[in-house]
């Protein structure tokens, strides 16, 4: 049972609802509802889809993943950055407009959801922190700026095309004579409205009396509104004989039954897409919904979030959906609007379901201006430059990796872009662990203490050089450690013993312990005696049988003053005795 | 001057050169040459290459490391593995015996060359300690059988070939009908001969009165008397009449002077391998050098040599040869034998320049067998598994590392093998720091000092949760930490106050600074403040200006048993001060 309530949450949360906790979660549902349906068709046409796509994409995920997920708030769909990323991966396998185009996104939708179940079953969550928070914030911001520029030309009503922003941007230029006029006042009145809405909106509604809370909800209605009052004065004036390009027929449909493709071909070419998209994804829809639950001190469990995330994946590939995740926006209205359990997402799918049986026909006269408008006024938000500053002044090496993932983002494609930040973080981080900080310590005189001779006035002997390594030693510090104490040894002749003090080091690897071996037996055929003093329990349990101790020059002791009493005055080597 | 003399080493000890420095040079250089001949053909042949070319790759490398390199004893020259990875890597872009091959060879020199000193220069000489211990000896070992196999099909006479131990294999046997049974007999005789002069001359030699040091020196020249041997009888029976190859015609000549090829594909191809061969190649090297540096109480400089071993490989490309290291056969006989400066190492190629000019002719009846076995014994002296034991016995992860290297080297080829066992210790090693330990600590009684409530018997008060953290906070392990404070606040309820006591942690990364804000804020809605104690300087500099402390929901204690003493009983939460 218990292994049950850990992989099938609703179990948990299912047995207590009751009809408070019912009519919280309608309330929201129908806000969320009305929320989504002009977001879905924003973000399918972004991922280069059908607008329909996005509605069948927000509703078996959204079922599947208040069966499978932990956070009680988290709202399921498709989001800015994802869909972009799926229009970059699928891009490079099919033709949009075309079905190979299609199959393409489901089947990277079930990868992805496949890779989520796997990393969730394998408890591999932590492989999402190789994201730093640095090379998110870059890359976020650098998305934001690619996915409104590649509207840009939805609102100009021209063609373009371009993976990077160089060249859409080159492309926009040489179109830029066929601009669409009426395109381009509907794209401009939408984007003004939306940030209006925004920015002015809600200070008015709290102004007339509108308590702050219902002004919140209200003012994210606003798509909808430019949805409905573009559709209908397109409409009205007959703008598509002008040229504006509108949605069109959309078929009334539930979501449809479709299968993934199974080529060998396909599949590999979309896995390390798909990997990259489940990874974002997950770090995306873990933090939001870790930010809510910490509100009302509930918690979510990572790993069962991934086989959450990855169902509601596979269930958008089996229903003509694409990769979905935990969305920012969706979830902190849900989250606002007072749903209490997952069956508030259940609501909301039912909502969309109905619009997508019943609604589609309104939106034939919706222009792509209006969507792309949503989707730029949506994204801006998230351009935020802030975190170069940010990181400039905390560390250089978070700047550096936030600079190149906002710079290769941006110059060569969002997979480059965050690939580059990743492996960029991890090798600042090994370099900076590859040369720890030795102190050469001395007595701190009166006292049993020893600090830094550099920074302190203390007591040294030339016979006895201790150095304190401030880091765990492994491969990667381990010959620097051993050249250090070569030069050490080489430059100060009259050293007859080596301390190596230990309190900071939580680990030793089999590289670092050859390293000391070899130390030890150049220290030797010195005749130098090598010590250690401190050194952790767990790191000495590995240590006790190993040959370094068996050969060792020298002895080990409990504490540094220990070490300082036996060897600093004693004329003969005290080694001697333990060789 | 000091700047010239970082860079040209010659001119340290060039200064001090003298007559009894001259004659132990020399007595050095004639034992050296003397063994580098059959050694040399015999890994021109490894790499697939003419015979002189192993000649040539030993004479400009030798002197221009003996100018720009900082080891006194180190001999450079082909080695074993460096010719299989070059083999490996030219085998891709070009047949064996064409002229394409060669230059192949000469730009693969080139590139590694080039990059060896680019690292020099740059000082990047660290980036060689991603190769861990283990996964060098995995890997030592993997080449050493997959050489030794390589040569099979000389020993019996046969075609065969093949990158992996297994396609190596299955050829060997689907020719098995094909022996040379003159050629197996010279093979096997001259492998019996050698294993005999290694394990049962050196004490004869003892017993008959010779110093162990001449001793161990006679028994190098081993191979050379082999390959004397071997080539007269096979003259004398006009052997190759039977179906012996031979080495032939080779010809009388000094280096040549040859170009690398330039052409964008090949340069782009071979970068790769290049990188991978010049890092093996420095790896290998350092090793040696710093060993034998060590028993004369000398040093060497990493950064330099890798200027020292760049030089000469470009001086390889230049002469005909192909990409070289320094040997640890040839170093440790260079050493033994009593060479004191690198102009053992001049001396040494002057030896093999007439050789190349004068000798050859009389190895146009040397049998390839004969070089075939002397490679196979060189070899299999490198093939130790018992570095699997060590580290099963020592640490799971090291063994994963080096057990991985082993079998991708040996199915995969030499590549694939040695990338995936870097890129496996550096997985292994942040998995490990992702979940460092974190002790939840209590007060021992009647002292000042906190342990684990674990492993101690201590006070705690249900209302503070004090953590200590045993690991630096960075990307990699800053959303554990997130977690784990979020889970016990979350089961605990009495707890008002969390202490993350941070006396092990040496840095804190951007984003592990960011997970900490979001604690913080995490904390505060759920009304539990938030505390550090025992933060270190360098850590505490950085913090200072930063939001984390400008909106901390607690208080910086210098010492954990302040926090305690703050915050144990104070029934008003002590943070909101603070706030």
């Amino acid at each position: 049972m218990s292994f049950l309530r850990q992989y099938l949450p609703i179990l948990v949360w299912g047995r207590s609802y009751n009809r408070q906790a019912l009519s919280n979660d309608l309330v929201a549902a129908v806000i969320v509802t009305i929320m989504l349906i002009p977001q879905s068709l924003a973000y399918a046409m972004l991922a280069g889809l059908p607008p329909e796509v996005g509605i069948y994409a927000s509703i078996a995920p959204i079922v599947l993943y208040a069966v499978f997920g932990t956070s009680r708030a988290l709202a399921v769909g498709p989001v800015a950055v994802v869909s972009l990323l799926t229009a970059s991966a699928i891009g490079q396998v099919a033709e949009q407009g075309t079905a190979g185009y299609a199959v393409a996104a489901l089947t990277l939708a079930f990868l992805s959801g496949g890779f989520l179940v796997l990393l969730g079953l394998l408890r591999l969550g932590f492989l999402a922190n190789f994201l730093s928070h640095p090379v998110i914030a870059g890359f976020i911001t650098a998305s934001g700026l690619l996915i409104a520029t590649s509207q840009v030309k939805h609102i100009l009503g021209i063609q373009a095309s371009g993976h990077s922003l160089i060249e859409l941007l080159v492309s926009l230029v040489s179109h830029l004579g066929e601009v669409n006029l009426p395109t381009l006042a509907i794209g401009l009145s939408v984007i003004g409205f939306l940030f209006w809405v925004r920015s002015g909106l809600n200070p008015l509604l709290q102004r007339i009396g509108i308590a702050p809370g219902l002004a919140g909800v209200l003012t994210k209605t606003g798509p909808v509104v430019a949805v409905g009052l573009s559709t209908l004065l397109t409409w009205a004036f007959a703008l598509p004989e002008s040229g504006v390009k509108i949605v069109g027929a959309v078929p009334q449909s539930l979501p449809p039954l479709t299968l993934p493709g199974f080529s060998p071909d396909l599949l590999q070419s979309l896995l390390l897409p798909a990997i990259l998209i489940s990874i974002i994804g997950f770090v995306e829809s873990v933090s939001v919904a870790q930010t809510l639950a910490a509100k009302k001190r509930q918690r979510i469990d990572p790993d069962q979030e991934l086989i959450g995330l990855g169902a509601a994946n596979i269930g958008a590939a089996f229903t003509g959906g694409y990769p979905v995740t935990g969305g920012f926006a969706r979830s902190v209205v849900n989250f606002d609007a007072g749903a209490e359990t997952p069956a508030a997402g259940a609501f909301t799918a039912l909502g969309l379901a109905i619009a997508a049986l019943a609604l589609t026909p309104l939106i034939y006269y919706l222009p792509n201006a209006t969507l792309a408008a949503t989707i730029v006024v949506a994204v801006l938000s998230l351009v935020d430059f802030s975190i170069l500053k940010k990181t400039w002044r905390y560390s250089r090496a978070d700047f550096t990796a936030v600079a190149a993932t906002i710079l290769l983002t941006l110059t060569l494609g969002v997979e480059i872009g965050v690939a580059s930040g990743v492996a960029i973080s991890v090798l600042l981080h090994l370099y900076k662990t590859s040369r720890p900080h030795v102190a050469e310590v001395g007595l701190v005189p009166g006292t049993q203490h020893f600090r830094n001779i550099n920074r302190h006035d203390v007591t040294t002997d030339p016979q006895l050089l201790t150095l304190r390594v401030d880091e765990s030693l492994y491969f990667v510090n381990a010959r620097f450690l051993e050249d250090l104490i070569q030069s050490r040894v080489t430059e100060g002749c009259a050293i007859r013993h080596v301390v190596l003090m230990m309190s900071a080091v939580n680990e030793v690897d089999y590289s670092a312990l050859e390293s000391l071996e070899a130390v030890n037996s150049r220290l030797k055929d010195m005749g130098v005696g090598l010590h250690f003093s401190e050194v952790k329990g767990p790191v000495m349990d590995k240590l006790k049988s190993t040959h370094l101790l068996q050969d060792l020059n020298g002895a080990i002791y409990l504490a540094q003053y220990d070490a300082w009493t036996n060897l600093s005055t004693s004329s003969p080597p005290a080694g001697r005795a333990a060789e």
